[in-house]
């Protein structure tokens, strides 16, 4: 048998070469008339520049982006938990390192060559794709039943925590608008959305560092939680109104957009989060969320995030509500959560932080009166997110360490601010210096969350 | 207490609106100075033009898109389901109909307004991505152990399903050049590629066939399951070196490129392969993949993926390897095909899909001698494929019975021969009608593996 099945082998293995002889030597005599007609002119040499130019095609520079993004962002997520500061914000700064700040500066051949102007439209795409998930994931984490219950005092520390900031941001915005607006932009645009970036709370940042400091279960660690959960949905909420008054021109112009938001929400939380409540109780007795039921999941999203683009508000906004709608029973969640996030937030998330950092460039703020106006947002935020959040934990009973300390945690602005400041960048509300400065402020208010509530641990132990 | 925070409430809020109805009124008259500014010719027209003309804008489309994708292949993956078709067979024809065949036929308009021309870029791209994730689970499917084990007859009848088809293919291709190659293609590239795309066993289709007819544990769906996992790893073998030849031009100035190929599969099987074991060991012991792990791992993916890329061999080669490689514990493997399968397989394949179907028009094949030329084509494959298999497992022992089923298995060519094809048509070997020929094929032979296997069994009780 062994025998006969070499033989058999070796009998197709010969038959094959012969065939390709003979078809191959034939095929070589089509080829001449073939080459030689109709686009003889230099049609073959035409194909064989456009195969060399085709290197670096997009798909392999492509690669090389996803691939440098991943290394540089681990690689600084791992740095930066080594010197005490979450790995989100390693990934942020890798982010920025690598765009017209850093990179582009030193390199600016490598930086042209892996980040060429024609990849920018990809690269902005996936790390659309990228936030709808992330914010997905942020919708599905903020647990609605937590916030009944402990709204009491995280109520008004949050509404404190954004009527504070936002009320500096717009005045602020009085001072910044006649040189640094852009041109054509009216002033209740720049004035609306400079008080919204200052009013930011990164919930997922602010979890991070509460969880590494193990204060997740004490007073001081629910209510931070719970006002940075209730500022989200507080901020995302004004700034949906806000994108619909800028999109819209004036305010009254912009009611049409408001009524149809408020229908899209009443429809989101009456008819289809109850819908999907039936759902989740036949899945979470299987376990398993079937593909199907993924499909129609993802639909939802979808669904959510293109009815808020054609509404005039954001598509992360749409996003956000498809995630708080997800029923709340805990294996469908943690399942849905367990698919979506390691690639979305591993792969794409880091995306959109080379994305900001490429739009960010340092360099740009070149003189003293640019430096003023940098150091006057970031003081100006401080004050606001910090002061008033300590301000409201104080008026609401807190001890003075703990209304310190949620000041120091609210004041984290994080990746959340990026989102908002990439949103404002793209309506064409923040010149590239603005933006650049405002992403420095979220760098640095983040940045400084974690020394300020050991200084604040030291001085009332 | 509770009477002290709704007064704070109060004020803090009616605060906030004083300093918005001041700032704001303030703001006005800035607003008036600001506009007639430099540019007051028309920026504020041109950025209110921008606006609107940012609507539909490239991310609403892309939702779009995706939600439409993501409805019409749940759709017909369930009808297919139904009439006893395997759900992904549904899915490509979704794809197929959602594009110039039958949706751009028969509403233009609608097509045109969901499928772009300008979209097309972040389509392929994105699909692209979903390709590489797929490969690398189709690699990590493949169980290398196994193969050893069962080899025997497996590869007889493998290699000897792929010569065959493959000899026909080329002497099909020596009556197809003159007519149907695009103008400055060799006949080396256009002969072997129809070779190959002749070769081609769909493994994904065929694991889930066996599965759903419930043989997966029976001689005869072993030894087709392991042929089909040969066959893949020689007919991508064969594809990498065909397309080194096509892109270098010759077989001799394609040799440098194979060597690289040789040395870049050394590298991954013997010095990537057993750190990446050694990292296992500790992960399944974890039960949990680490972020970091997760990284590497995309690390090495993508490392893999660009260079194959370079070396001149297609990323997709690179993509399946660097599955192929991960190590065989169970755990790991299953945790990681469970992250990546569902979000890669239910949101980015079905993009392939349509990215393939905006491509076939099968309006295109509308003389006889078209139709001649697409019958020929798929006669051919389906008597070298079936009839090469059955020929194969008959003279290797089987009964005839069970050799015809192999035949009818080995037939199907699914998914993994729209991959070959679209990568044929991206590098100018095939032109439209014999892309939409050879897709119309793929279809065919997928499509009659099922009732096929139904006649046999019937004819042989």
């Amino acid at each position: 048998m062994r025998i006969r099945k070499s033989f058999l082998y070796i009998i197709s293995v010969a038959g094959l070469v012969a065939v390709l002889y003979f078809v191959l030597g034939a095929g070589r005599d089509l080829e001449a008339a073939h080459m030689a007609g109709v686009q003889q002119v230099s049609s073959a040499a035409a194909l064989k520049h456009d195969v060399l130019s085709a290197f670096p095609n997009p798909l392999a520079i492509f690669i090389l982006q996803l691939a440098l993004i991943l290394s540089a962002s681990q690689l600084f997520g791992y740095l930066f938990k080594k010197i005490g500061q979450p790995a989100v914000m390693g990934e942020i700064v890798a982010g920025i390192l690598l765009g017209p700040s850093l990179m582009g500066a030193l390199m600016p051949g490598f930086s042209a060559f892996v980040f060429p102007a024609s990849s920018m439209g990809n690269l902005q795409m996936l790390s659309q794709v990228g936030l709808i998930l992330f914010m997905f994931v942020i919708g599905m984490e903020l647990d609605v039943e937590v916030l009944k219950k402990q709204a009491g005092s995280a109520i008004l520390i949050s509404h404190f925590s954004i009527v504070i900031p936002f009320a500096l941001g717009v005045s602020l915005a009085y001072f910044l608008y006649e040189r640094y607006a852009p041109a054509g932009i009216t002033f209740y645009a720049f004035a609306l959305f400079c008080g919204i970036a200052m009013s930011i709370t990164a919930f997922p940042v602010l979890a991070r560092i509460i969880k590494e400091r193990g204060i997740s279960s004490t007073k001081l660690g629910t209510i931070a939680l719970t006002s940075a959960a209730v500022g989200d949905v507080t901020a995302w909420c004004a700034l949906a109104v806000i994108i619909a008054i800028a999109r819209a021109g004036s305010l009254n112009s912009s009611l049409y957009t408001i009524v149809w938001a408020v229908i899209y929400v009443s429809v989101m939380l009456f008819v289809i989060r109850p819908l999907l409540r039936k759902l989740a109780v036949n899945s979470s007795r299987d376990k398993l969320i079937k593909r199907s039921r993924l499909a129609i999941i993802f639909l939802i999203l979808l669904g959510s995030s293109y009815m808020c683009e054609v509404i005039g508000i954001h598509a992360l906004f749409g996003a956000f509500l498809a995630g708080v709608i997800m029923p709340h029973e805990w294996n469908f969640r943690k399942l849905l959560i367990d698919k979506i996030e390691d690639v979305a937030l591993v792969l794409l998330l880091p995306l959109f932080f080379v994305f900001t950092g490429l739009r960010t460039h340092i360099g740009m703020i070149n003189n003293p009166a640019l430096w003023g106006a940098c150091l006057a947002i970031i003081g100006v935020a401080v004050a606001g997110k910090f002061g008033g959040s300590a301000l409201a934990a104080k008026l609401s009973g807190e001890s003075t360490k703990d209304s310190l300390c949620i000041g120091a945690l609210m004041n984290t602005r994080g990746l959340v601010e990026l989102v908002v400041l990439n949103i404002g960048y793209d309506m064409h509300i923040l010149t590239p210096e603005i933006f650049t400065m405002m992403v420095m402020m979220a760098l640095v208010t983040t940045f400084m969350s974690n020394p300020l509530m050991n200084i604040i641990e030291r001085v009332y132990r």
